[in-house]
């Protein structure tokens, strides 16, 4: 049975999307859905015209027998502005504030589809590195780092602050905690990374940086390599902070419990991440 | 500027996918590519068969003024029948044998893949039911329960041991973990829930249901009902279970440590479901 280019181009367009960064050989394609190579490629020209277009990502030629394409989440620049503008407003609201300044963010990290566009901004800003291996500390982590590495394609390890029964054997040290200054436990499954992993750390929230530099510490007794650092809120705070190269989608300036008023200005996003897709031109 | 069909297709296809169970109108898509209705309609009818032929899902067409389109994400039998039993024999892997009978896990949980292909399992097994709202508890529970989530698009709300101050205002109950027969404390914001939301409890494992029955009896303190309960691994066991009405992916059903075996099985899912695609008649 031949298939004809419209459900080609549906059928490829969601089995690209749910593979970033795999390489999928035209022959895959081809015997697919039974169709000569060069009807294979024109739909592909098709699928990464489509996908530059219209924001979603390109797709990566590999040239030669071994070749084939692959799916590279993006985003381009206004998307990424008007997604961040939008957690700003979100997280402005000052229905979020709580007793001692802190702000209610759990709808945020239980909401899908904030979590999947914060992941997919988090993926572009370092789609061009070498990646292995997300790394975040549960619990309130998990989600973006999960979304991420949807969009890398990447597996998950998640730091605790106890050691479990289902963990097996596990590598811990302590830390400071950078804006109270109290010493806790990290604790990493050994199973869970191999020697001279690339790691990319994601977060919900950082202030001092002093759970982002535990992971730091901890990726060094795994001997693994620190391939970037990534959250979603950083927060302005008087002492020194003890991360520097991070990209933050949104930057909290202030919160004025008596006034009742929450500041949240983007983050360094725009001056960190150098990768956009082209806007169409219309 | 005008949009070919090829690209209307493509296009399309990654939006209903991003947006499952959201009614999108006809006009939004003829305006976004500036093409006729019976184009869009005929583009519309290109998409719901190839998701149906390919095991995606269905689209549901809302007729009216006030109708439009919904991507509802399905599986077909042999698809899922394949997922599960990838499932099994990556359980039944001995390198995962911990003391005391426990399997390491951690790395399923990390696993974007894998945890896509079980929401994306879950979320069709409850497709028909009325739901607002997914609960989970944190730690492990959390992955399964956002892919779902995003399946179903659905927010996340996660059930904790202890209360955090960026939690606010907390519920909390007793419980009996039921292997254990240890008693202990769940707590959720609540903010997080709103009463009468109906909730689908989703979590990675269970043993004799001591913890989720916690989370059904916590349901109540919300004046929340339980709209239905799904687990990645049932595990076998000699004390009466607690919760009766569940879908299981998988099942446990022995561990022999002397022997180094892990024996594990289709759960109950094939029983439990009804709803699947039809396979295409090629």
């Amino acid at each position: 049975m031949k298939f004809r280019r419209s459900e080609r181009l549906v059928d490829m367009t969601h089995y690209l999307l749910e593979r970033p960064r795999v390489l999928v050989p035209l022959s895959f394609f081809a015997e697919r859905y039974n169709s000569a190579k060069s009807s294979i490629s024109e739909d592909l020209t098709i699928v990464k015209q489509t996908f530059e277009n219209r924001g979603i990502g390109t797709l990566q030629t590999i040239p030669g027998a071994a070749g084939g394409v692959k799916f590279i989440s993006m985003v381009n620049k206004n998307e990424a502005k008007s997604i961040i503008q939008n957690l700003c407003s979100l997280m402005e609201n000052p229905e979020r504030l709580l007793p001692g300044g802190y702000l209610y963010m759990t709808d945020f990290i239980g909401n899908p589809q904030i979590v999947n566009e914060v992941g997919r901004l988090l993926a572009a800003a370092f789609a061009d590195r070498e990646i292995d291996t997300i790394m975040t500390v549960a619990t309130k982590g998990i989600p973006i780092a999960l979304a991420t590495a949807t969009y890398l394609n990447v597996p998950v390890v998640i730091v605790r602050n106890d050691s479990k029964v289902t963990e097996g054997p596990t590598v811990s040290i302590n830390y400071v905690s950078g804006s109270q200054k109290r010493i806790q436990t990290m604790v990493l499954s050994k199973k869970s990374l191999r020697e001279g992993a690339k790691v990319l750390i994601v977060d919900d929230f950082m202030k001092a940086g002093g759970t982002i530099n535990g992971m730091v510490n901890l990726l060094k007794e795994f001997n693994a390599i620190v391939a970037g650092i990534g959250v979603l809120v950083e927060s302005e705070h008087s002492q020194e902070r003890l991360v520097d190269d991070y990209v933050s989608l949104v930057k909290l300036i202030d919160v004025d419990v008596k006034e009742q008023q929450i500041k949240v200005i983007e983050g360094n996003y725009f001056s960190k991440v150098t990768q956009f897709l082209e806007e169409e031109t219309v």
